[in-house]
């Protein structure tokens, strides 16, 4: 039977909630604007070829590299493989997605062609960039209920008001704040640091600051009362 | 910058839970014998190379239906994707793998060259072929944890002690049948039936049967809590 060749890309769907106005921070990802054809002014995802003498985490890193410090990346897996025959014009091209996150207070520079867009309002899409975007939200909702993957779109130490508003824009519904601090402290994947600091509203009183216990991604769910005791 | 062209393989880790011997069933996962070199003799996972007018999801249906009836696959889903340049000898070959969930009851018949092994004892495997059964396992005892996904290894309708059994089979740990039933009824993810069987032990009083409430994938952890009320 016979085998066409085909060409592989990597993509980063790479997320970090800003405050993009007076309003409640978004969450926005990272998109270049396309200067040539095919889809000229479309924007992109970053990444690119795989080349031949590298994996596909290095090849995304090298290509990441290249529009974001990735000092700033705190998480980047792997999330799925788009194989439509004909999703990009001439050669075949399978893409393999990424999910990069940024912490909200890192303020990266960036290329002139490149940009944060919000993810509830995004400019024209190369090929079937937009969907990637939408299945890379639905996967980083998903991994919020039952991981500590909070850690990397958070400063080091917040207060739970901002740990709320980012959960709140990552999952693109209100959270309660209340709600959230028992959940995750009783998962223990949030600790307080013991510190406060002033609040930025007149006239409150300091707010406790929180950490995430670990840095690195887990599984927190309580499922794991069903493993034996150690 | 050169692109070498890189071959795609699609590769499918099923798993099924087996009563083997009159031990404890084990967590089983499907492999065929290479009858050919390279590494003839050696065991490979059911799979094969991408056709030019397939995506990866029809592909491994087609290459999976060769080796066992596709009905009773009752899960499949892509998992990861292997790209070390070398990971084969000769042309680069990029392989994806999917996870696939056969139930215990189910009896499917095989090829010649096909057979069940247990996860704990494989046998010698050609190419990243065990690496890819290890990640594969490692991603589904994730998987039990926070979702419904045992519905798709266990029979439709279960006694709590069939439960418990498959959970530990593929857990890899004793499970105890009182907190899984506490677990998962309290989460919506199993229901009684109402009815009940026979123990197969002798002297035993009738067993409460259950099943699954759904039969399709979800995460099912209580983190929905902080979603609003619909």
């Amino acid at each position: 039977m016979p085998h066409r060749s085909t060409e592989h890309e990597v993509l980063a769907v790479v997320f970090q909630v800003r405050q993009l106005t007076t309003r409640n921070p978004q969450l926005s990802v990272l998109l270049w604007e396309r200067a040539m054809e095919p889809q000229r002014g479309a924007w992109s995802l970053p990444g690119g070829r795989l080349r031949h003498d590298e994996d596909m985490t290095s090849s995304v890193r090298r290509q990441l590299a290249e529009k974001v410090d990735l000092r700033e990346v705190t998480h980047l897996e792997q999330l799925a493989v788009f194989s439509e025959p004909d999703r990009v014009p001439g050669a075949r091209v399978i893409a393999s997605t990424f999910l990069g996150l940024v912490p909200s207070d890192a303020t990266p520079a960036l290329p002139d062609d490149t940009r944060w867009h919000p993810v509830d309002a995004l400019p024209p899409m190369a090929f079937d960039h937009r969907p990637m975007v939408t299945h890379a939200h639905t996967r980083l909702i998903a991994k919020l209920s039952y991981t500590n993957i909070g850690f990397a779109l958070t400063p080091k130490e917040f207060a739970l008001s901002t740990l709320r508003d980012i959960y709140s824009a990552a999952i693109a519904h209100p959270v309660d704040a209340t709600n959230l601090q028992r959940v995750l402290a009783r998962r223990g994947v949030i600790t307080p640091t013991g510190t406060t600091a002033r609040s930025g509203r007149s006239g409150g009183r300091p707010a406790a600051l929180y950490r995430f216990t670990e840095s690195s991604y887990r599984v927190t769910d309580e499922f794991a009362a069903l493993r034996p005791p150690n």
